[in-house]
């Protein structure tokens, strides 16, 4: 997905944001913010938004050297939705589509996004989307898929949401492999992350290298590359794997919320509607 | 007031709102951002925020070959505060201190400001305004000072609050000049605007002169500053004028809804708090 002239003011926004999170600084603040004004004329539309993001958060932590602002937010993030899996999973267990209940509880924990410029409540959100109507909804053919497939790529989005991840994994009932980022970008999730998470009891853990906000292929690594190429089903969590990779050349099944107007208009969905959209289903994985 | 770091992200999400509204070209939008994000830099943070908005709009202007983008806008504010006249006219009528009620009205008025950046809806904001309570409350002060006025002088903000300022000038029963800004800015009110919301059947209407989208007193006119020294009584209404006259040296009567953070902040009340907020009450008017 391209980078939008509404992605500008709000690539500001962030910056804004993480630098305040980063800083008490208020001359480093300024520099930041100085920098990223400068940037703009440089940013490529044709790239993805993520892939500028990279850049600008990369900026960020070297003018603040803090190089994993959110930490503290990620592990009370993390806490908190440690805290929420007991109820969540007797939830799942007492419903009537045990894998669909978890894959709403997995969009849920989407909402734990601190890259998008809005406030959230995951307990509220819960309750919404256990009910909401899905505005796209591929489902049948995620269950086909799943149902032949031996090996699962699920790419993880951001720390805390990882604990919602976790129990669609233990529904999937399948060997899975967790990819995290590279290094702390936003409160994306990394691999201590999806350890604190839990994740290691249920998948195993990998890292994609991507540095940006996102799985963004030419900033992989090899081997997470390989795995990408030859799994049997990919599941993509988030917005910013959406804008990473609904272009990419292999069967995604994308779960999401779509928390800003730019990604609804580019999925031909409302804002805060709730999606698991399947791309290139007719294209044969290598 | 200063100018805040947090205006910074701010101007850009103004910047880029005004250039859509002005322009479909995408490439003029675009130099817009590039061109802001250039001038982030030279922001001088002494200056208050109008002061930087004027620059910023101007530039707009210039680009977009657009020097009233509003305009339409404004008309159709000015049309619906109108439709609302008659029955807000009935409920000042009907009320108890129908000066406190005309004050809120105009308040409620307020909230017509497309340089902040939030939706709003006049009817619910009417609702909540005539029974909220005030953060500041100098309405004593103001009472007193209103009975031993001859002139009063009231600085108009928005087109269609102008409509709302009507009533509350009716109500002052006094003579009154209303003033307007010195060209086209944001939505704010210029002559044609106070003259389509009926200002000159209450008051003489004129221009400060100044280009911001507040009362900046070194961009105002010899007319005006000889007038805002020698009144009895100043009337401010909403952010920007409170922004650019936060720090004069006269006594003011500020009406606003602090509608986003740094100006609730500097005012040291809540978000979406209402204020009648006298300042230098104490100093004589020349």
């Amino acid at each position: 997905m391209k980078t939008y002239l509404e992605c500008i003011p709000c690539f500001m926004q962030q910056a804004f944001k993480t630098a305040c999170i980063a800083t008490n600084d208020g001359i480093k603040i300024k520099e930041v913010l100085d920098s990223i004004g400068d940037m703009i004329k440089s940013i490529p539309l044709q790239n993805t938004p993520p892939e500028t993001g990279n850049i600008i958060y990369q900026k960020i932590h070297e003018i603040t050297n803090n190089h994993d602002p959110y930490r503290e937010i990620k592990n009370r993030h993390i806490k908190e939705a440690l805290s929420l899996y007991p109820e969540l999973k007797k939830t799942i267990e007492k419903s009537k589509d045990r894998l669909l209940t978890a894959i709403r509880i997995a969009i849920a924990g989407n909402v734990i996004d601190l890259g998008v410029n809005k406030d959230f409540n995951i307990n509220d959100d819960l309750k919404i989307i256990l009910k909401q109507n899905f505005a796209i909804f591929d489902y049948d053919e995620f269950k086909k898929q799943l149902n032949k497939s031996e090996s699962i790529l699920y790419l993880g989005d951001n720390a805390g949401e990882s604990v919602f991840d976790k129990l669609l994994i233990e529904e999937l009932d399948k060997p899975v492999t967790f990819v995290v980022r590279g290094r702390p970008v936003i409160n994306d999730c990394v691999i201590k992350d999806a350890i604190a998470s839990g994740i290691n009891n249920v998948a195993d853990i990998i890292s994609s290298g991507s540095p940006a906000p996102a799985t963004i292929l030419n900033l992989c690594n090899k081997s997470f590359l390989e795995m990408f190429k030859n799994a049997d089903l990919v599941i993509s969590k988030g917005q910013g794997n959406y804008e990473g990779l609904s272009e990419v050349n292999r069967p995604v099944f994308f779960m999401l919320k779509a928390k800003c107007n730019v990604i609804a208009d580019h999925l031909n969905v409302k804002e805060n509607d709730i999606v698991l959209k399947n791309i290139n289903s007719d294209l044969k994985i290598n």
